[in-house]
Protein backbone atom coordinates (compact mmCIF):
# COMPACT_ATOMS: atom_id res chain seq x y z
CA UNK A 1 0.00 0.00 0.00
CA UNK A 2 0.99 3.45 -0.07
CA UNK A 3 0.84 5.27 3.07
CA UNK A 4 1.15 8.54 3.90
CA UNK A 5 2.65 9.83 7.28
CA UNK A 6 1.74 13.20 9.14
CA UNK A 7 3.76 13.57 11.71
CA UNK A 8 7.42 11.87 12.08
CA UNK A 9 7.87 10.91 15.70
CA UNK A 10 8.68 7.46 17.57
CA UNK A 11 5.37 6.72 16.08
CA UNK A 12 5.49 7.82 12.21
CA UNK A 13 8.80 6.35 12.27
CA UNK A 14 8.53 3.05 14.09
CA UNK A 15 5.24 1.83 12.11
CA UNK A 16 6.80 3.32 9.19
CA UNK A 17 9.83 0.89 9.81
CA UNK A 18 7.57 -2.05 9.24
CA UNK A 19 5.69 -1.04 6.92
CA UNK A 20 8.81 -0.39 4.69
CA UNK A 21 10.56 -3.59 5.50
CA UNK A 22 7.42 -5.21 4.05
CA UNK A 23 7.49 -3.27 1.21
CA UNK A 24 4.55 -0.68 1.28
CA UNK A 25 5.53 2.71 0.08
CA UNK A 26 5.96 5.74 2.44
CA UNK A 27 5.59 9.66 2.71
CA UNK A 28 6.45 11.54 5.25
CA UNK A 29 4.81 14.38 6.50
CA UNK A 30 4.79 17.69 8.70
CA UNK A 31 7.49 18.01 11.01
CA UNK A 32 8.47 21.29 12.42
CA UNK A 33 11.60 20.30 11.52
CA UNK A 34 12.38 19.59 7.77
CA UNK A 35 15.93 18.26 7.99
CA UNK A 36 14.22 15.55 10.51
CA UNK A 37 11.99 14.46 8.39
CA UNK A 38 14.37 13.81 5.51
CA UNK A 39 16.80 12.08 8.07
CA UNK A 40 13.86 9.51 8.78
CA UNK A 41 13.43 9.10 5.62
CA UNK A 42 16.66 8.26 4.73
CA UNK A 43 16.98 6.24 7.50
CA UNK A 44 14.29 3.88 5.71
CA UNK A 45 15.38 3.59 2.58
CA UNK A 46 14.21 4.08 -0.88
CA UNK A 47 10.37 3.45 -0.14
CA UNK A 48 9.85 6.33 1.75
CA UNK A 49 10.10 10.18 0.93
CA UNK A 50 8.71 12.95 2.01
CA UNK A 51 5.91 15.84 1.40
CA UNK A 52 3.71 18.19 2.31
CA UNK A 53 0.49 17.16 4.55
CA UNK A 54 -1.78 17.17 1.45
CA UNK A 55 1.11 15.47 -0.60
CA UNK A 56 0.62 12.69 1.62
CA UNK A 57 -2.85 12.34 1.36
CA UNK A 58 -3.09 12.75 -2.35
CA UNK A 59 0.13 9.64 -2.28
CA UNK A 60 -2.20 7.44 0.19
CA UNK A 61 -4.37 4.81 0.32
CA UNK A 62 -3.91 4.69 4.16
CA UNK A 63 -2.92 8.01 5.93
CA UNK A 64 -1.59 7.32 9.43
CA UNK A 65 -2.32 10.54 11.72
CA UNK A 66 0.27 10.52 14.29
CA UNK A 67 1.01 13.68 15.47
CA UNK A 68 0.54 15.50 19.65
CA UNK A 69 -3.20 15.55 20.25
CA UNK A 70 -2.52 19.44 20.86
CA UNK A 71 -1.51 19.41 16.62
CA UNK A 72 -4.63 17.52 15.44
CA UNK A 73 -6.28 20.35 14.12
CA UNK A 74 -2.82 22.25 12.53
CA UNK A 75 -2.11 19.03 10.94
CA UNK A 76 -5.56 18.31 9.76
CA UNK A 77 -5.82 21.86 7.75
CA UNK A 78 -2.26 21.28 6.71
CA UNK A 79 -3.53 17.80 5.14
CA UNK A 80 -6.65 19.22 3.18
CA UNK A 81 -9.66 17.31 2.75
CA UNK A 82 -9.61 13.29 3.70
CA UNK A 83 -12.99 12.70 2.45
CA UNK A 84 -12.94 9.06 1.54
CA UNK A 85 -8.96 8.38 2.41
CA UNK A 86 -8.34 5.71 5.32
CA UNK A 87 -7.09 7.74 8.22
CA UNK A 88 -5.06 5.58 10.85
CA UNK A 89 -4.89 7.68 14.03
CA UNK A 90 -2.97 6.72 16.82
CA UNK A 91 -3.35 9.76 18.67
CA UNK A 92 -4.05 9.85 22.01
CA UNK A 93 -5.80 12.96 24.07
CA UNK A 94 -2.77 12.69 26.65
CA UNK A 95 -1.63 16.51 28.28
CA UNK A 96 1.98 16.89 27.79
CA UNK A 97 2.97 16.20 31.22
CA UNK A 98 0.65 13.05 31.42
CA UNK A 99 -0.85 14.08 33.93
CA UNK A 100 -4.54 13.52 32.44
CA UNK A 101 -6.07 13.84 29.40
CA UNK A 102 -7.06 16.87 27.48
CA UNK A 103 -10.77 15.35 26.45
CA UNK A 104 -13.11 12.27 27.43
CA UNK A 105 -11.72 12.03 30.70
CA UNK A 106 -13.08 13.80 33.61
CA UNK A 107 -13.90 11.57 36.61
CA UNK A 108 -14.26 8.22 37.67
CA UNK A 109 -16.89 6.18 39.69
CA UNK A 110 -14.10 5.69 42.48
CA UNK A 111 -13.84 9.78 42.76
CA UNK A 112 -17.49 10.13 42.99
CA UNK A 113 -17.47 7.04 45.44
CA UNK A 114 -14.76 9.12 47.57
CA UNK A 115 -16.70 12.44 47.49
CA UNK A 116 -19.96 10.38 49.11
CA UNK A 117 -18.17 8.80 51.40
CA UNK A 118 -15.73 10.97 53.31
CA UNK A 119 -12.85 9.96 55.01
CA UNK A 120 -13.46 6.32 53.83
CA UNK A 121 -9.91 5.17 52.48
CA UNK A 122 -11.17 4.01 49.39
CA UNK A 123 -9.41 1.51 47.07
CA UNK A 124 -10.68 0.03 43.45
CA UNK A 125 -10.23 -3.14 42.20
CA UNK A 126 -12.64 -5.23 39.48
CA UNK A 127 -10.71 -8.67 39.54
CA UNK A 128 -12.60 -10.80 37.10
CA UNK A 129 -15.84 -11.36 35.10
CA UNK A 130 -18.52 -12.74 37.61
CA UNK A 131 -18.68 -15.66 35.26
CA UNK A 132 -15.11 -16.23 35.82
CA UNK A 133 -15.00 -15.79 39.50
CA UNK A 134 -17.64 -18.66 39.27
CA UNK A 135 -15.63 -21.56 37.66
CA UNK A 136 -13.31 -24.55 38.84
CA UNK A 137 -10.22 -22.07 37.19
CA UNK A 138 -9.67 -18.31 37.44
CA UNK A 139 -7.06 -19.00 34.54
CA UNK A 140 -7.52 -18.50 30.53
CA UNK A 141 -5.78 -21.58 29.51
CA UNK A 142 -2.38 -21.58 31.86
CA UNK A 143 -2.09 -17.77 31.86
CA UNK A 144 -3.09 -15.78 35.40
CA UNK A 145 -4.76 -12.93 34.26
CA UNK A 146 -3.89 -9.25 35.87
CA UNK A 147 -6.19 -7.36 38.18
CA UNK A 148 -5.07 -3.88 38.82
CA UNK A 149 -5.94 -1.80 42.20
CA UNK A 150 -5.86 2.32 42.43
CA UNK A 151 -6.00 4.19 45.98
CA UNK A 152 -4.72 7.11 47.65
CA UNK A 153 -4.02 5.13 51.05
CA UNK A 154 -0.94 2.54 51.13
CA UNK A 155 -1.97 0.70 54.04
CA UNK A 156 -5.87 0.56 52.68
CA UNK A 157 -3.97 -0.16 49.04
CA UNK A 158 -2.32 -3.31 51.19
CA UNK A 159 -5.58 -4.73 52.79
CA UNK A 160 -7.33 -4.97 49.51
CA UNK A 161 -4.32 -6.18 47.67
CA UNK A 162 -3.84 -9.13 50.08
CA UNK A 163 -7.98 -9.88 50.03
CA UNK A 164 -7.24 -10.04 46.22
CA UNK A 165 -4.88 -12.45 46.46
CA UNK A 166 -7.03 -15.02 47.42
CA UNK A 167 -7.77 -15.15 44.07
CA UNK A 168 -5.73 -16.84 41.31
CA UNK A 169 -4.85 -13.51 39.43
CA UNK A 170 -1.53 -11.63 39.00
CA UNK A 171 -2.07 -8.53 41.44
CA UNK A 172 -0.92 -4.98 40.15
CA UNK A 173 -0.89 -1.07 41.67
CA UNK A 174 -2.22 1.17 39.20
CA UNK A 175 -1.59 4.26 41.16
CA UNK A 176 -3.89 6.91 42.69
CA UNK A 177 -7.18 6.85 42.33
CA UNK A 178 -7.41 9.04 40.25
CA UNK A 179 -6.09 5.98 37.89
CA UNK A 180 -9.72 4.70 38.06
CA UNK A 181 -10.63 6.94 35.20
CA UNK A 182 -8.17 5.11 32.85
CA UNK A 183 -8.63 1.74 34.99
CA UNK A 184 -13.31 2.08 35.00
CA UNK A 185 -13.07 3.20 30.93
CA UNK A 186 -10.45 -0.48 30.17
CA UNK A 187 -13.02 -2.47 32.16
CA UNK A 188 -15.48 -1.30 30.24
CA UNK A 189 -13.49 -2.21 26.86
CA UNK A 190 -13.68 -5.59 28.36
CA UNK A 191 -16.70 -6.01 28.56
CA UNK A 192 -17.73 -4.47 25.50
CA UNK A 193 -15.65 -7.28 23.79
CA UNK A 194 -17.25 -9.76 25.69
CA UNK A 195 -21.00 -8.77 25.56
CA UNK A 196 -20.31 -6.42 22.12
CA UNK A 197 -17.84 -8.23 20.28
CA UNK A 198 -19.56 -11.63 21.59
CA UNK A 199 -16.04 -12.78 22.59
CA UNK A 200 -17.26 -14.70 25.50
CA UNK A 201 -14.78 -14.55 28.84
CA UNK A 202 -12.33 -12.10 28.66
CA UNK A 203 -10.05 -10.60 30.62
CA UNK A 204 -6.03 -9.81 30.42
CA UNK A 205 -2.69 -9.76 31.33
CA UNK A 206 -0.29 -7.05 31.85
CA UNK A 207 2.90 -7.46 29.81
CA UNK A 208 6.34 -6.59 30.97
CA UNK A 209 9.77 -6.55 30.13
CA UNK B 1 -9.93 -10.35 57.78
CA UNK B 2 -13.94 -9.26 58.69
CA UNK B 3 -15.30 -7.97 55.20
CA UNK B 4 -18.79 -6.34 54.85
CA UNK B 5 -20.81 -6.58 51.85
CA UNK B 6 -22.76 -3.82 50.49
CA UNK B 7 -24.85 -5.30 47.37
CA UNK B 8 -25.05 -9.49 46.56
CA UNK B 9 -24.78 -9.36 43.05
CA UNK B 10 -22.87 -11.54 41.17
CA UNK B 11 -19.38 -9.84 42.08
CA UNK B 12 -20.48 -9.25 45.63
CA UNK B 13 -21.03 -13.00 45.78
CA UNK B 14 -18.45 -13.95 43.58
CA UNK B 15 -15.69 -12.34 45.89
CA UNK B 16 -17.15 -13.29 49.04
CA UNK B 17 -16.92 -16.43 47.99
CA UNK B 18 -13.12 -17.00 47.53
CA UNK B 19 -12.65 -14.99 50.42
CA UNK B 20 -15.05 -17.20 52.85
CA UNK B 21 -13.10 -20.13 51.52
CA UNK B 22 -9.82 -18.21 52.71
CA UNK B 23 -11.19 -18.20 56.46
CA UNK B 24 -12.20 -14.68 56.34
CA UNK B 25 -15.50 -13.44 58.07
CA UNK B 26 -18.07 -11.84 56.03
CA UNK B 27 -21.78 -9.89 56.73
CA UNK B 28 -23.64 -9.44 53.27
CA UNK B 29 -25.33 -6.45 53.39
CA UNK B 30 -28.18 -4.42 50.66
CA UNK B 31 -30.76 -6.09 48.64
CA UNK B 32 -34.12 -5.58 47.41
CA UNK B 33 -34.53 -9.03 48.18
CA UNK B 34 -33.87 -9.72 51.91
CA UNK B 35 -34.47 -13.82 50.80
CA UNK B 36 -31.49 -13.43 48.07
CA UNK B 37 -29.02 -11.80 50.76
CA UNK B 38 -29.97 -14.82 52.92
CA UNK B 39 -29.86 -17.14 50.02
CA UNK B 40 -26.08 -16.09 49.13
CA UNK B 41 -24.97 -16.27 52.67
CA UNK B 42 -26.28 -19.51 53.34
CA UNK B 43 -24.74 -20.90 50.20
CA UNK B 44 -21.58 -19.65 51.32
CA UNK B 45 -21.68 -21.19 54.73
CA UNK B 46 -20.81 -20.62 58.43
CA UNK B 47 -18.49 -17.72 57.28
CA UNK B 48 -21.29 -15.64 56.09
CA UNK B 49 -23.98 -13.66 57.94
CA UNK B 50 -26.35 -10.53 56.59
CA UNK B 51 -27.18 -7.84 58.31
CA UNK B 52 -27.89 -3.73 57.24
CA UNK B 53 -25.20 -1.79 55.88
CA UNK B 54 -24.72 0.04 58.45
CA UNK B 55 -24.16 -3.18 60.32
CA UNK B 56 -21.97 -4.54 57.86
CA UNK B 57 -19.66 -1.12 58.17
CA UNK B 58 -19.58 -1.43 61.71
CA UNK B 59 -18.53 -5.06 61.80
CA UNK B 60 -15.91 -5.20 58.88
CA UNK B 61 -12.29 -4.50 58.52
CA UNK B 62 -12.90 -3.70 55.09
CA UNK B 63 -16.25 -2.86 53.36
CA UNK B 64 -16.89 -4.46 50.06
CA UNK B 65 -19.02 -1.71 47.79
CA UNK B 66 -20.36 -3.76 44.99
CA UNK B 67 -23.67 -2.14 43.81
CA UNK B 68 -24.29 -0.70 40.34
CA UNK B 69 -23.66 2.69 39.59
CA UNK B 70 -27.13 4.67 40.02
CA UNK B 71 -27.41 2.78 43.59
CA UNK B 72 -24.07 4.24 44.87
CA UNK B 73 -26.06 7.14 46.74
CA UNK B 74 -28.28 5.16 47.99
CA UNK B 75 -26.50 2.70 49.55
CA UNK B 76 -23.74 4.97 50.92
CA UNK B 77 -26.22 6.60 52.77
CA UNK B 78 -27.70 3.87 54.14
CA UNK B 79 -24.18 2.45 55.43
CA UNK B 80 -23.53 5.93 57.23
CA UNK B 81 -19.88 7.10 58.21
CA UNK B 82 -17.23 4.98 56.50
CA UNK B 83 -14.41 7.52 58.47
CA UNK B 84 -11.05 5.73 58.52
CA UNK B 85 -12.76 2.44 56.82
CA UNK B 86 -11.50 0.58 53.87
CA UNK B 87 -13.74 0.84 51.74
CA UNK B 88 -12.89 -1.23 48.50
CA UNK B 89 -15.00 -0.54 45.74
CA UNK B 90 -15.79 -2.59 42.26
CA UNK B 91 -18.05 0.18 41.17
CA UNK B 92 -18.24 1.14 37.39
CA UNK B 93 -20.02 3.89 35.85
CA UNK B 94 -21.32 1.79 33.30
CA UNK B 95 -24.74 3.12 32.07
CA UNK B 96 -27.42 -0.13 32.54
CA UNK B 97 -27.28 -0.82 28.91
CA UNK B 98 -23.76 -0.84 28.44
CA UNK B 99 -23.97 1.75 25.53
CA UNK B 100 -21.33 3.78 28.28
CA UNK B 101 -20.32 5.51 31.05
CA UNK B 102 -22.38 7.33 33.28
CA UNK B 103 -19.45 9.59 34.65
CA UNK B 104 -15.92 10.21 33.16
CA UNK B 105 -16.15 9.46 29.34
CA UNK B 106 -17.76 12.04 27.16
CA UNK B 107 -15.65 11.64 23.73
CA UNK B 108 -11.97 11.09 22.25
CA UNK B 109 -9.34 11.66 20.32
CA UNK B 110 -11.15 9.44 17.29
CA UNK B 111 -14.64 11.15 17.65
CA UNK B 112 -12.54 14.79 17.56
CA UNK B 113 -10.38 13.75 14.80
CA UNK B 114 -13.30 12.56 13.08
CA UNK B 115 -14.93 16.00 13.43
CA UNK B 116 -11.97 17.64 12.05
CA UNK B 117 -11.80 15.74 8.55
CA UNK B 118 -14.96 15.24 7.51
CA UNK B 119 -15.41 11.97 5.48
CA UNK B 120 -12.52 10.68 6.43
CA UNK B 121 -13.00 6.73 6.93
CA UNK B 122 -11.26 6.82 10.63
CA UNK B 123 -9.73 4.15 12.19
CA UNK B 124 -7.72 4.48 15.48
CA UNK B 125 -5.16 1.83 16.51
CA UNK B 126 -2.11 2.23 19.05
CA UNK B 127 0.01 -0.90 18.30
CA UNK B 128 3.09 -0.75 20.50
CA UNK B 129 5.08 1.77 22.49
CA UNK B 130 7.45 3.40 20.44
CA UNK B 131 10.27 1.57 22.57
CA UNK B 132 9.11 -1.55 21.50
CA UNK B 133 8.80 -0.88 17.93
CA UNK B 134 11.95 0.36 18.11
CA UNK B 135 13.73 -2.99 19.13
CA UNK B 136 14.95 -6.19 17.52
CA UNK B 137 11.28 -7.65 18.81
CA UNK B 138 8.09 -7.06 19.89
CA UNK B 139 7.11 -9.96 22.08
CA UNK B 140 7.19 -9.62 25.93
CA UNK B 141 9.18 -13.09 26.23
CA UNK B 142 7.29 -15.32 24.12
CA UNK B 143 4.36 -13.75 24.59
CA UNK B 144 2.06 -12.08 20.93
CA UNK B 145 0.89 -8.48 23.10
CA UNK B 146 -2.53 -7.96 21.73
CA UNK B 147 -3.34 -4.16 19.91
CA UNK B 148 -6.98 -3.47 19.53
CA UNK B 149 -8.64 -1.43 16.54
CA UNK B 150 -11.97 0.86 16.44
CA UNK B 151 -13.71 2.62 13.59
CA UNK B 152 -16.56 2.55 11.81
CA UNK B 153 -16.59 1.80 8.16
CA UNK B 154 -15.29 -1.97 7.74
CA UNK B 155 -13.22 -1.96 4.59
CA UNK B 156 -11.06 0.69 6.30
CA UNK B 157 -10.51 -1.37 9.58
CA UNK B 158 -9.73 -4.53 7.54
CA UNK B 159 -7.19 -2.12 5.42
CA UNK B 160 -5.53 -0.71 9.06
CA UNK B 161 -6.04 -4.31 10.49
CA UNK B 162 -3.08 -5.66 7.72
CA UNK B 163 -1.22 -2.88 8.12
CA UNK B 164 -1.00 -3.54 11.97
CA UNK B 165 -0.80 -7.75 11.17
CA UNK B 166 3.42 -6.36 9.40
CA UNK B 167 4.06 -6.05 13.04
CA UNK B 168 4.86 -9.53 15.39
CA UNK B 169 0.86 -8.51 17.51
CA UNK B 170 -2.46 -9.92 17.97
CA UNK B 171 -4.96 -7.63 16.23
CA UNK B 172 -7.93 -7.67 18.05
CA UNK B 173 -11.41 -5.65 16.39
CA UNK B 174 -12.63 -3.54 19.31
CA UNK B 175 -15.58 -2.16 17.58
CA UNK B 176 -17.10 1.08 16.55
CA UNK B 177 -15.05 4.45 17.21
CA UNK B 178 -17.06 5.66 20.16
CA UNK B 179 -15.01 2.63 22.00
CA UNK B 180 -11.95 4.74 21.54
CA UNK B 181 -13.80 6.28 24.62
CA UNK B 182 -12.48 3.17 26.42
CA UNK B 183 -9.45 1.90 24.34
CA UNK B 184 -7.86 5.51 24.92
CA UNK B 185 -7.49 5.96 28.61
CA UNK B 186 -6.84 2.24 28.69
CA UNK B 187 -3.54 2.94 26.59
CA UNK B 188 -3.02 6.01 29.07
CA UNK B 189 -2.99 3.34 31.91
CA UNK B 190 -0.61 1.46 30.02
CA UNK B 191 1.54 4.60 29.94
CA UNK B 192 0.77 5.45 33.68
CA UNK B 193 2.39 2.06 34.71
CA UNK B 194 5.29 2.28 32.39
CA UNK B 195 6.45 6.22 32.60
CA UNK B 196 4.83 6.81 36.23
CA UNK B 197 4.51 3.61 37.95
CA UNK B 198 7.97 2.91 36.50
CA UNK B 199 7.45 -0.55 35.00
CA UNK B 200 9.34 0.15 32.21
CA UNK B 201 7.89 -1.72 28.82
CA UNK B 202 4.79 -2.96 29.20
CA UNK B 203 1.63 -3.87 27.10
CA UNK B 204 -0.90 -6.48 27.23
CA UNK B 205 -2.53 -9.61 25.94
CA UNK B 206 -6.17 -10.30 25.60
CA UNK B 207 -7.13 -13.69 27.22
CA UNK B 208 -9.87 -15.05 25.89
CA UNK B 209 -11.71 -18.43 26.63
Amino acid sequence: MKIGIIGAGNMGSGLGKFWAQKGHQLMFSYSRNAAKLQRVAEAIGSNATVGTPAEAVQFADVVLLSVPYSAIADALKAAGSLYGKILFSCVNALLPDMSGMAVGTTTSAAEEIAKLAPGARVVEAFSLFAEVLDSPSQRFDDQIATTLYTGDDEAAKQGVASLLREIDVEVVDAGGLKNSRFVEPAVMLLIQLAYVQNMGQVGFKLLKR
